[in-house]
């Protein structure tokens, strides 16, 4: 039942620790696997290695199996090594040996390298429309809170006066910019390795632009050994990528979790959404936000795991790779879950009005009254003494509301429009549409 | 001599622990500071907040500092805390009170943020030109080596036939790919940051988009927590492209040591590229290639400690980022080292001829024989069997030279003119020459 | 059904985001609370929190449990919470208001970290058996191999006489070695936290030391904030001890990987343990070893993970503590499959005979005819001087079988014995007899 | 000047790259160095490679440049290679021949081994030492505050009160524990690897228990190849015991700069150990705390690039592991300095009293009154339910200060005799002694 067997079987041990947790992540793959060969069979006719006919039979029988893998029917039966082959397999039972034909000029590795490149797209798309959700929930809740007055920190000390507005807006723009490394990842999952076989190419004359076209590639990878060392560095620019997200939610959590205690007490949430002890009233556990912080910290760990199985290996393929889809495909579903729990949280945060007209932050407020005075014309360093010594005697009461921010990203002029375009002109240049127009015409050609 | 310095001393120990290997990274970003600072006092005189005379004085002494810099007379004295403070204590010594109007309307936060932003796309610069090189020889490698064969490997076996054109070009689009990464970190680099002081704003009308043109920034961190917070994401994402360009070099150096071992014996250096044994005449170690390999791990290590040092840390300045330069400072140096070295190196490559005409290799070849009888027409099922038996009965004696891979990206038809292409088409991006006469525009204006 | 349950439901997303992947790993809890649970109770039966009676109640219930465990009967009910709850409600349900009273003076804080500290002991006690099992095959392979002359590298080049026996001999001597590490982790394993309750103990008069003794721990963590601390700690050093572990077999495997290459061959294996193709005879795919070098590198970037989920983190539970079960549970079963497959390898490993014979290899035996000389009264330098002439004129011709090495470990003397006595004495130092003797007689008396 | 030097010169740009940072820490070596040959010249003389008369002139020799080292007069010249070659040419320019004997029997691969075997023994005994001063604090501070009470915190959420007393002795046992992996570390450390030669041992009759025993080593690496690959494994362990202590100090830091906060004001520094701003008079920084915190991430990040450098390497010497030291010996400095700092801030360590007592604070006092009145004899629930119900209501008012914790650990009972008992053993085991008697006997003899 494997292509490679023979004649002595492999050790019962030896199939089972091969092939691993691979069955789990090969139903994943299914739909992308079927997708490849449609492309790979079309191309095959063009080149004159199958005739019309066969490739009609193919694609006929391709999507009949498409279609059983969206209504969750396919399944990879006992003893087929991977999804390539139950499809090869389902194939031949259905319509005989032109199903083996399709495998002719390329290699698993090949096979499996499309595969997994239009899966990082797929799942591409997904964690943007997950962080562009929550980008406009903070969009939303910046523009909401603008003028609602909060402390700003330094070295985790009280230091000038800030507000929630610009707290959820510094979230907003931190997104915009990490969706630049998942474009970087997504560029590199775009372009197509279809052709490059076993890493070193075929001496039959693929047409490896036309497959590139069908499957809606942004380019190709030329360099076939190229191609091959693509699997390994998508999915480290992957993890970057990943990571960089993780990163941003990661400090979202961090306040969060620091401001919903109780010695702050900026934000809240309803009680459905934290957890508590029916003795200890004033707890509101945030485990939510615990568990994203964690959670954004597991998958900024996924590239030393990426990295540590790609170092100090020679070119070309290693089964080592394999094991990659056990970092990236968990990775990838937590990554999405937090961007989700996050918008979920925020849709019910509340927030603690008026913090800093208590007295106890007015010394938050010295700065602006400095400015205020050289403004008015006082010698900065005039200034600067006076205000000193009105706090050394106790006669510092600035006006603990009244702030008069103005320039660009401040308080009083966050510039969320701009934010917003950034946002809009990275998602933009995904070109998510032209690239399901390619698939869903191929399907419908198929 | 210290700005925030109170009535008591600070104790020696804790001086010396806080200020660390500071002066080692402050002279370096000493020249970026000085730029800063020029573009800083044209806007504080636009909103009037110095009068039109004192930014020609500033702009004056700071141009004669910058100068002192270039010819290597500037140092920081003992005592003084800081470059951003010697530069000040510089232009009050010479130039009186205006000396200390500079810092207005900025912090030493945005100050910092500014210079690092400012080095780190010069740093970049010099990265990317590096790799230019190292690509632009690979591509003239993979040409003049285009007909010169070798084994392919798969699992470290034995598997096709592939050629030194092919390995050389594989690095020269891999780097292509690699510049991505790059310009990602170079884009968060080129967005100025000036103006978010503390990591709040400022209540005086700074004119943020003016210093963004006259620095050469292509945007800036509109919202003024989201600035401070690209301190540490910046060099996370700079540390991910230094990442990604070491595991290049890291596979190039591996497959180098392993291809110098003498049971391949494909590549060779001049002797005195390598270290020996007067007693055993065989043995050239690769030792360059194995710093390279070493370096290039040391280099994808990085971003860990750069995530730790970040993580599960609350909005706002923590001295902890201080130590991100020990971090990214050495490694971007080292990076341009291996780059340097690998360029070095390779343009003395020997390479091995003729290794494929040994009957030692005769079995890469049988899946060309296959593909040649099926474009003769022979059924693929059939002539794999053929072959299959030929090699079992020892009948199998291929053409071990004549190879007809024609397909894009194969060892007949390399595309190398498309990936010099790609990497054209990267490297214009960054705008190097629009920055660079930023730059020396507001030098000719100071 | 949750402890802590407010009025208002937890909101469903909330519940299944918090509750994660804890069930699957709860089950392999299971038994290890039951147990922690007869203790607590003989100790709140000794101090008068509850009756003797109560405690036989319990004792018996507990019991039963324990044997539906075994047996695969026992299972977490939908909408119970955890392992806890659902023994705490098995108790209650069969016994009535008794099942209650089992949590007096515990916390499920101190709960489960008892029932990780037992479940650790455990399966460090199935590693260090598999280890010892893989030593002992060494062992047995270095003695076997000792005269079986092989090349031995320095910089990947050839550079000095070695022998199969070495080689496998010191992969022994490594695992003896890294059992010291799997100790100290054992040594945290093996204080009780019992007793800490939340981290900051309690007032009833809980008798730690009567649990300490009825659980087998060599010790407690005293300090009850130390105890909570060392949920975390415990998990650092039992990832470090794995990481230690697992590279010593990314050795074993990165070697055998190399010598199962056709340039190589110095090692192979039965057909039905390696992958290879009808096609190309010579291939046989080392992808046991290649996912075992795999796998221990995943295992290798555990430390990372469990660090950034940790780090920056003030005292005190945290959520996050739940995630570094993911971490942990499967990194031990891989190291654990990894430790087999590398027995169930090399136990059908065979050798190349006679390597040094062939005059390819005679270099290496230039510092021997040196040292011969010296032995025989030739000055060094002259001896160094006159090996070097004759390898330059081609009259080098050694004896390419004769080796003389008698010193301590070297090739003549490999200290087997003395190995072996190291791995003793470290497997001894676990005490695992005296431990499982505590657990079985706590169930009898139970 | 190199002692593989070939006729042709290596260029000039190999040289600098392949030396790199070595003769910074060639400096740090260069005393063991000299111990080392010692005790090999001692051994040549034994076994008749060298005369007794031969032996003296090498000792008196080698005594002299140890000399010249402690008293800061060595140094490696310009164009020597390394410590070991500047020593030999030492011994050779004042005393002949004689100088080069003392390389026979050794390479410089198991030279530079027990080089750092000996640093990091020494380097141990100072970790340890600053370990056990920053532990004796902590226990003073313990016991001086065991009944000033300060809240404890789970979730960061109040939770239960706690004292200073039980948060400084947690850190104290925590220390107490992470010598065992220190201890580890040094185990591996204290093991010989002379006589291993480069990996392959050697033909001379080499004496390598009597260079155990002269240089105080515990024992000898057997094997001679599993005595190279201690190198990196040596460095792995130490890292991850570096890493163990560096986390506990950054909890220490984390908790810290927290209670330093203003919102929660628990500790407090003299003016002159934190750094803040004469406008901002309550913002005291915590930059050393802060730093601590920042340096002990960077050491948490050491074993990755250890692992890095080491992970999919075969067996034998690869001049990757040169750069170890760069990751080891400046991040033991650094722990070392983390751990000064840390003592020294704490000798100064203010708290803020009677925190407790404040009304805000009453409900962590919920649990103490349940137990209260299931001690006098009310049911657990009824308790339960009674407390709950007072709360509600706004009738509980507590005793917030007068605490019956008394079992092992707790606040009332903190065991510190204990804990110092678990300290004193720890170090004990190190037999520091007896390893520096073995040292200065070796001095004194020569």
């Amino acid at each position: 039942m494997k292509i490679w067997q023979k004649a002595t079987d492999s050790k019962k041990e030896v199939e089972q620790f091969t092939i691993g947790r691979d069955p789990e992540f090969d139903i994943i793959l299914a739909p992308f696997d079927v997708l490849g060969s449609m492309a790979h069979a079309h191309m095959l006719a063009k080149i004159g290695l199958i005739s019309q006919e066969e490739n009609q039979t193919l694609q006929k029988g391709l999507k009949e199996i498409y279609q059983e893998i969206q209504s969750g029917k396919f399944e990879i039966a006992p003893g087929v090594e991977d999804v390539h082959s139950q499809v090869e397999f389902l194939l031949t039972e259905r319509f005989g040996e032109v199903g083996k034909k399709l495998h002719s000029g390329r290699s698993r590795n090949d096979q499996v390298l499309v595969d997994l490149k239009l899966f990082y797209r797929a799942a591409i798309q997904e964690l943007v429309e997950e962080t562009q959700k929550l980008f406009q929930l903070l969009i939303l809740l910046a523009d909401k809170h603008k003028m609602d007055l909060m402390p700003g920190y330094t070295h985790t000390q009280l230091a000038m006066p800030s507000s929630f507005g610009l707290w959820f807006g510094s979230f907003a723009e931190g997104l915009a910019e990490d969706i630049a490394l998942l474009k970087t990842a997504f560029d590199l999952s775009n372009k197509n390795p279809l052709g490059s076989a076993a890493g070193y190419g075929s001496s039959f004359p693929l047409d490896r632009k036309m497959t590139t076209q069908l499957l809606g590639f942004a380019d190709l990878h030329y360099n076939v050994i190229n191609a091959q060392n693509s699997r390994g560095k998508t999915e480290r620019t992957l993890s970057f990528a990943m990571a960089g997200l993780a990163a941003t939610l990661n400090r979202l959590a961090t306040d969060s979790c620091l401001f919903m205690n109780q010695h702050f007490g900026f934000i809240g949430f309803p009680d459905n959404l934290t957890t508590g002890s029916s003795i200890m009233p004033h707890k509101k556990n945030p485990d939510v936000f615990e568990l994203i912080r964690a959670k954004s910290n597991q998958i900024q760990g996924i590239p030393v795991k990426v990295g540590f199985l790609l170092t100090n290996m020679s070119t070309g393929y290693h089964r080592d790779l394999q094991l990659l889809k056990e970092e990236i495909f968990p990775g990838m579903a937590s990554l999405r879950e937090c961007l989700k729990m996050s918008s979920f949280m925020l849709s019910s945060v509340q927030i603690k009005k008026d913090i800093l007209k208590d007295p106890f932050y007015k010394h938050l407020f010295s700065v602006e009254v400095v400015n205020d005075l050289v403004l008015q014309g006082v010698p900065f360093r005039d200034a600067y003494k006076k205000v000193g010594l009105d706090i050394e005697a106790g006669n510092f009461h600035p006006d603990q509301s009244n702030l008069k921010h103005t320039h660009e990203g401040s308080l009083g002029n966050m510039c969320l429009e701009e934010i917003q375009e950034q946002m809009d002109q990275q998602i933009q240049s995904f070109s998510f549409e032209q690239i399901n127009g390619c698939m869903n015409a191929l399907l419908a050609k198929g």
